[in-house]
């Protein structure tokens, strides 16, 4: 029996730079109404100090400051109402020393003004003239030309994923399209002679379909576009055929099923023989997913996971998440979590990355996280989890009572 | 001049379930590789036992476990071959005492057979007679029929957002399509007359339009499907015809700017004149976003939301998000978050729920959120953002050196 020869987690995404470091993603321009969700290909700069005027940040009174210096409700400081901004206008008028117009909230600063008093602190008198009962320091409730954003500066970064803020900093400096990396493409195979579509009829010895749709989920929730889903029997043949189309136009080719070493897991030969291949990984050690096969054709990450849905998403959460992120040169990212408190002891196999599945329950103050087993390829194990926790190789378990933080699937 | 009469932001949900408790959502049935996401409108139950046949979860042989007891590598336990199961089919030998017959990973158990030997274990010796080094007990190493899901069990429930795994829970179950709610319909409607949209030229005192485009992403990313976003200018005329068009096929209207109580303000006296409506909120104990307006107008949710973009964000997050899952029957989650330590004091007014930008950076083996400020209306206060905390509105702040969960917007 072939036997597998074990990697790290960490050993095979080192394997995966090394063999796609000259690997590029084209880009494209797109709407920012839909570029929510996908990665700048470049830095973005603004043209413009934003904003372009001087903005009050309240409704209230244009005014020379000093003017003001000392004015208090029983010695209020009057001034000349010499006219008022309009919302969306230029501010026409420019004040003098004693004089002062009335400025809407995100109304224009006239020239000379260098503050403005809010509403609420004065009050208007019959002769066109403003009593003063409080004083304002120079810039006061003025947002300055650029305060948001100055000309030229890098407003958001290559690599970074458009979330709706960064949405709406890209239509404050008016740009109305952006240039993103293209969705990496991703083609998803499962293998099986006992696997049946929902649409089929159910016979003894046959199993619905599960990773084409769960991977399906996964992979375009990591944003990917579907190239193809589909499955095949376990056979050479047809096997073959789906990989060598699929990696016509994909970036990343998923096989599920056929990658242990029994003499019925083909995949790894599969790959092999369509030319231009290189499995640098067969074996990896994490718990589920030991039988994984990562490979590089011609241009293109191949993988084979194991047929077990529980292993398939773990592994490819694991690798796939990586090397998508990598292709978009996404920073690492601090991932968010539940921090939570074990509620029983979990055992790992020391030498493997173990992916616990946990139920999340408040308790007073706290969360508790308790582990929840199920026999190989059990999808309701994960359906019933709220999260996992990932407990490292180096670690034999880790204890009840310990602090742990439960990643979303 | 008016004044706020300011609710918390407790008591603001309790009025929306108040005003809302009829409140229905229509359903509709998706195929399930569309479900993701979206929230099931009824339990699901399964129809059948899961697997409905006895699997193995090993490459090993179906025996009668008895026949193993006391089989060791010195004394192995020899069985009679008589034959093989295949993947997919059916097992059609039934085994006696003393036979057994291969059986694949995920293959058929054979009847009388009630455990399987792994082929480590094994030699198949030259007279088609099988050497068992090795005890198995009853169920070793077998799916039972129903392990996974017995039929008739509630899979999923009502309220459930799908998630990739659950979608496998329903293609394992045969399901093709399954019942969720209708998107929840969303209208978003900016008003200023100082505001411009991306392909118009701004002038002097003129900005960009933002909430439009953040407003939709988030209202995009909570599963809502946006029947308009248009930018209106601040008369009430034009608004009020927005707000009667919007009314006929929304289930949410949302329009940001003019909900203060300043003259020019007219959100909240469209609000009342399109009849059938009533304004049960105006003025939120919440920083930033305390002049917000929520009304019913007929069966619909009207906001109306302060025209700084961050205070439009953060209403929207508190209040949409809250009734968007409340109208879809969604349990209050546990939320997602990044525990971190502070890096100095945030102050905060007694009396609001303080909503405080913060960046995360790592630090050794902990996380440092960092608050961040900015003046009103200020978006890259947001961009620049990795998250938000959360001050109780009992509270006058949090220290340098405290606990606290970072969300993410």
């Amino acid at each position: 029996m072939k036997m597998f020869e074990v990697s790290s987690v960490a050993k095979a995404k080192r394997k995966i730079l090394d063999h796609f470091s000259s690997f590029r993603l084209d880009d494209e321009l797109v709407e920012i109404y839909d570029a929510a969700g996908r990665v700048l290909s470049e830095d973005v700069l603004s043209k413009n100090n934003i904003p372009h005027f001087r903005r009050s940040t309240v409704d209230g009174y244009a005014v020379f400051a000093k003017d003001t210096y000392g004015a208090s409700e029983s010695l209020p400081a009057f001034l000349d109402i010499v006219g008022e901004v309009h919302m969306g206008k230029g501010a026409e008028i420019n004040i003098i020393e004693n004089q002062t117009v009335y400025v809407p909230t995100g109304g224009m600063i006239p020239k000379g003004a260098d503050a403005v008093v809010m509403v609420e602190y004065t009050e208007m008198l019959e002769d066109e003239s403003l009593a003063v009962m409080g004083s304002v320091t120079v810039k006061e409730n003025i947002v300055d030309i650029g305060d948001d954003i100055f000309e030229n500066e890098t407003v958001l970064r290559k690599g970074q994923i458009l979330r709706s803020q960064d949405i709406g900093v890209l239509a404050s400096i008016g740009l109305d399209r952006v240039k993103v990396y293209k969705k990496p493409t991703i083609a998803i195979i499962s293998t099986g002679d006992e696997i049946v579509g929902t649409n089929e009829e159910v016979k003894l010895g046959q199993i619905r379909d599960i990773n084409t749709h769960t991977l399906t989920v996964m992979a375009e929730q990591l944003g990917c576009e579907i190239t193809k889903k589909t499955v095949v029997r376990d056979e050479f043949d047809l096997l073959q055929e789906e990989l060598k189309n699929s990696l016509k136009n994909s970036d990343i080719v998923i096989i599920s099923g056929g990658s242990s070493v029994g003499t019925k897991d083909i995949t790894r030969d599969v790959i092999e023989s369509v030319g231009n291949s290189e499995v640098f990984i067969h074996g990896l050690a994490i718990k589920p997913g030991k039988p994984t096969i990562i490979a590089k054709v011609a241009n293109c990450l191949v993988l084979g996971l194991p047929g077990q849905p529980v292993s398939a998403m773990v592994v490819f959460k694991v690798i796939v998440d990586y090397f998508v992120k990598y292709i978009q040169n996404i920073e690492n990212e601090i991932k968010y979590g539940i921090e939570a408190k074990l509620s029983s002891n979990v055992h790992s196999a020391q030498g493997k990355e173990t992916y616990q599945m946990v139920t999340v329950e408040k308790a007073g103050d706290e969360y508790i996280a308790t582990p929840i087993y199920g026999k190989s390829g059990m999808i309701t194990l994960l359906s019933r989890a709220k999260g996992y926790i990932v407990i490292d190789m180096n670690k034999e378990g880790i204890l009840k009572g310990e602090k742990v933080t439960v990643y979303r699937f």
